[in-house]
């Protein structure tokens, strides 16, 4: 399957499984939101999930069937009997989980958490994200666990993310701070944005088309005219290719 | 319900219904990505939801069911017969999905495309994401009717999004931009961070207990290690609170 294919998320700049990041879902319910965690991981290059005391046993038909051909993730999942044996191996943990009440620990929201936690990754620390189940959440013995709670800004009337939504938003953020991606681009393809001159060569002829058209009669009037209507292609970023289809349409439409 | 609370969703810098961004989904199938999606959408704040021949008619039972609360989104969602009807009051339209091939259109990330949405939304623009349905996504001609492409840098062996995650993410960026707060915080409840007084005072009042016990009683080391432990407690960003349990503790211990 096309999930497993190291190099290609290593090339992209997304995770390896050198540069990992563990999901720990604690006593999940449902296998289908199992599953659907395990899709977010795999859209978002991450391969390592745990589970501790699945309510449904392992392994569980549903996750497979909702992770929609993520089951490289679903099938390398380890159970753990405990949450302290999940995160053994871990030097950095956070906890997804809203404020805890009576407990004094640092809060970050995920934008600012996740990309500090790929730093550590990125030093060589093995790190982890907790998750707690779809009734409760995580118990605070679990959160006493982590170095950091993550907890998203949202809507204060109605906080309760989905367990697959909640981590997808950490794998997000995990995968958008290793992103290289152009913020905003063209795409060209077989064609290219216009050159200026071959732009201005369309701007005349169709203003020469305008002038015997009569549309541009009122000479006090036509360089503002002039003006707008090169604004609206200029606007519009054209390419090439573009240009030569509006070259055709004044062609067509020429009197 | 909490989730309709508008004045607590204004308050604390949330989208509200005067500042609002449409989802509208085009054919999606499953009524349970629809119930997701509305709830990805209260979560932060949205709901404006519009359907495009979703596939198993409308009502759907499995929406409401898979909404968890978010009824508001699911019983005031608008049924449409083309994206162009379901579009027409909107000034801005992004399309979420890939890359279409042979279409020239400005592709940003939601990272970056959102918050340009969101300003536009800022200056009084109706704005809208359209997405597609589950299994073939949006098809070219919707796509042309929008104005930008949002595509996230995903795992390029496995790009493929749930619909209710392709939501979440967007709504989340959208919620993001316009939330206040704070990246990062400590908790402080009943409690406040202690003094650097209280802490020199509890640092005195251990050394005296380890030089008592003999701990320190190597000389030339003491300066080391004194500095060592005074940096495992700094480094712990102590309440007033903790700061009193460790008198405790070292009032138990002592010698």
């Amino acid at each position: 399957m096309a999930g497993t294919d190291k190099s290609n998320l290593v090339e992209n700049g997304g995770a390896s499984d050198t540069l990992s990041l563990a999901v720990i879902l604690v006593e999940p319910q449902m296998g289908e939101n199992i599953g659907m965690a395990s899709r977010a991981m795999l859209n978002c290059g991450l391969t390592d999930l745990r589970l501790v005391r699945p309510r449904d046993g392992w392994p569980n038909s549903k996750a497979n069937n909702s992770a929609s051909g993520a089951d490289v993730v679903v099938d390398g999942a380890r159970v753990f009997d405990t949450t302290t044996e999940a995160i053994a191996d871990l030097s950095v943990v956070y906890a997804a989980t809203a404020r805890p009440r009576d407990m004094i620990k640092r809060v970050m929201t995920p934008r600012h958490g996740v990309p500090q936690l790929r730093k550590k990754a990125d030093v060589g620390q093995a790190c982890g994200v907790l998750f707690g189940g779809e009734r409760a959440g995580l118990e605070n013995a679990d959160v006493a666990l982590a170095d950091v709670v993550l907890q998203a800004p949202l809507n204060p009337g109605f906080r309760s993310l989905n367990l697959g939504h909640a981590v997808m938003m950490v794998c997000y953020e995990w995968y958008q701070t290793g992103s290289e991606a152009p913020a905003e681009f063209l795409p060209e393809g077989r064609t290219r944005q216009a050159t200026k001159g071959e732009l201005v060569n369309f701007f005349e002829r169709l203003e020469s088309a305008l002038d015997d058209s009569g549309f541009l009669h009122v000479l006090e009037k036509r360089p503002v005219m002039v003006r707008n209507i090169r604004n609206i292609f200029q606007r519009a970023q054209l390419t090439e290719q573009e240009l030569r289809t509006l070259h055709g349409i004044v062609s067509a439409l020429r009197p």
